[in-house]
């Protein structure tokens, strides 16, 4: 295969760094949460509402939904779109969706700021070349059957085309494993940012499938240098059309925020800056 | 996740059959075959001209190549279909073609006579649902990391738009063995006839990704009752763009045809009809 | 890691024999066929009747159990190995049984005919070295997760301590795949073939876990060119303690074993004997 | 499989404490570092006395080493032990060594304080159920291959023997992924906390491989709630017999030790100590 141009960190060290609204992704530490689905007006309103109270910076939540059988919730289009933009006019948070067909992308990157590749979608080339042509940055999920070096790869054909704001995103990988949805290979943070100048969330909502694990799993990325967390919050999970044992309620999310700001401020002491093997982290 | 609605085989037993030119797949063995790219017109005929003369029976080849590395060798575009159309015109063999884009699933209906969706595009739902409303077969491979379950869900996808002619084919998954590309599963091929009414076909040049492991894959697949074989066939392997450690040249097709042709015969033996745990096997 | 010295096939292409009572392993095509676990002297003695009757050629039956919980049945130990002696003392087939304790090796050799290391012992170097010692045959199982190089070099190890008699049995790999309990890899047979002059024999009972599907596998095993099956049969499938869902009946057993021999057969026509990347196959 | 009975966390929530010299495993954060093996008397030493300077508090090195290849390194064996024993009467650690067949435990018990089973055999029953006997608390590693039921399985075999100073550890398992040696499965931390009532430790040297990635995920392991780390610490890594790219210098060590002990500190805070799917977390 050839090699990486555009993907890799150079001697110069310089870092992607992208700014959405008031947050700019690479410096700041990033919580993008809210529901899987975009099931309702008034699910996603109230759930925008909670995620603005509890602390989150961006607001998620899919309006297209690949789903492995033809027969569950595909989702709400473009009605679904239509109200994710609401949610953002309600709290200005910034709004990341999923596109899962390259002739969606130019008429979905006008509600969308963040454009979400589904690890579904991975190495769907054709999408990846027309996100490579919008003016959103993409967040690019790990397909949890793709390699790390696969992944650069897949952010490599975004790149090429011009768009350089790419956000990679570990979601779990596929093992044998059956306790957990997936495994949650968090050994990507340093890996990502010893190889790549992009920056890289986490989603233990997917990476675990399990709720008593997420936070644990929060905390464990931020002490690992993550760039932010990817989060399932619904106003009643109990009652979500799909990932409902993985979606935190807002009580639960605020709870876990206070947690992660803590730790990752407590993180920023220059006791944690320089690595043991030599060079800055960041 | 839903049931299956319309792939499983029902107590009446019917089994899908698809006539694709002179063959009936789901009732004759079938032998795809031909190069893995569409490269020149020259290699092209020429490797078309072989397979015909070694006794295959439709021809592949990929005029869009989905590649790990945006700098590797995409595949000619509509060039290559133009130049299947002549391979088509010289050797009488139908044209079996792989579609990346749903929006090029109609015009490459016009020189394909069975559409391929790749196993990185297993989970393209927008595409599955295009193939879905094409009148071609479609030949749907399955994702390199891909539960039986979740291959027989898309081709449920393609089913529910209205296309009846599916073609599950197996072509290895992805495991912790590396002397082998994939670990070929033939366990599919009983697998899919319990569960399903759709016709099976083995890949064992991707299944195994080794010259010297092809030969016994595909006598393998003919005893475990396959309804055909898809084989990587180059008139100078050497020089392939892509797969080039996988493809046989001329004289290693016709060689192994004979052999295919010789086990397959003998397999029709009544001997081999009916199964030991009750019932016929088709 | 070291590199391979005994196992490897050398240039002069002589391949390991191994004669045990009246069949020569690696020459005659060989089933070994028994119950998963001795549970009792009259279930033993009856399965090897059944066994006997329907044209197998050695017994085989676990004395010692590896189970994955400790409160499951743990085999009959001694009292296992003396009913195994009887059910030759009245078949007069040669018993294959696993040795889990390197302490027990010298004495189980008073019973075995061939000794078999488990899947989950492949790496326990402390009883391959011990039945390196030994004066008898080792059927040396693949782990569920091990790659082939660590296969051969656990063949390696026994063969370094002087027993040259090693026979290696696929058994089915851990994958993502549930359908099956494990996923059956015959690709090793042409693997082991360019790689080791030592017989392989293929498991499909372990490798399916799922009775259906256990007939088309011993026939692709079989055309592919395995030395051997081994095959768990048991007079009465549904009271087994270990297994109880990939167990053959007796009935089952002898409908097998007419078809397989009937391929093998076939498979000994000259037409297959030359491969068509040049050179014997054997 | 039967149920697990004594490996469980009951309602009454108590938790295993095992006190080992003047650590109490499960209530004091523990570091065990050292070699992967005991290559020489002054390599081993002068590891002993960096480890003792950088702040571990137990020792680690294998004088039996279980490797791939016959050919490779295999340890000291008794003399290994030797050294360990002046490693200890030097600095006063306590001496963590494995331990591979069943004949050696209760002679390698007067040299070891923890007792360890290697990945490769966590399902070697027969030394399971000695350990089980001995009066030296384990610490029983996860297959690189297994399920957490069939780890758990295991450590319920050695409870079931009498000894209940049992202490998980986590150490990668096997995945496609090919850039780590094993991937670091961290979730597995929360995991065995809401099912057993067992300490569970991390292996971030073996459970990525590769020095570089080692800081991160030992901090990673801290925020998840670990009880502790299993480090690998050479005096000269460039000469190591064994995993030379994943064993850290002393200086590196003793950084790393800061800042685990520092981020240890600080999730002591009282705000992660209640879960936000309530109750106490431990």
């Amino acid at each position: 295969m050839s090699k990486l141009k555009l993907v890799e960190l150079t001697d110069r060290g310089i870092r992607t760094r992208i700014k959405v609204g008031d947050i700019t992704l690479g410096e700041d530490f990033v919580v993008i949460a809210g529901p899987c689905g975009v099931e309702s007006e008034k699910q996603t309103l109230e759930t925008a509402e909670a995620v603005k109270a509890g602390g989150g910076m961006m607001f998620r939540g899919g309006a297209f939904k690949p789903r492995t059988s033809p027969y569950d919730f595909q989702g709400l289009g473009l009605e679904g779109l239509r109200i994710l933009e609401k949610a953002k006019l309600n709290t200005g948070l910034p709004i990341v969706t999923e596109v899962i067909d390259p002739r969606d992308v130019s008429w979905v990157c006008e509600f969308a700021d963040i454009l979400q590749i589904g690890a579904r979608n991975m190495q769907n080339y054709s999408l990846l070349k027309e996100v490579g042509k919008a003016e959103r940055p993409v967040l690019l999920k790990r397909g949890m059957y793709s390699t790390l070096k696969e992944w650069l790869n897949c952010a490599e054909y975004i790149l090429a085309e011009g768009n350089l704001n790419v956000i990679l995103c570990e979601r779990g990988i596929r093992t044998f494993e059956t306790y957990t949805r997936n495994t949650l290979d968090l050994s990507m943070i340093p890996a990502i940012k010893e190889l790549t100048h992009l920056p890289i969330v986490i989603d233990p909502s997917h990476g675990t499938g399990k709720l008593s694990l997420i936070e644990k799993m929060s905390l464990a990325a931020v002490a690992a240098g993550a760039d932010g967390l990817l989060l399932e919050v619904h106003v009643n999970p109990c009652e979500a059309k799909s990932d409902a044992d993985q979606q935190l309620n807002p009580g639960q999310f605020a709870a876990l925020m206070q947690k992660i700001l803590k730790l990752n401020h407590f993180m920023q002491d220059k006791a944690f800056k320089s690595s043991i093997t030599g060079g800055d982290i960041q």
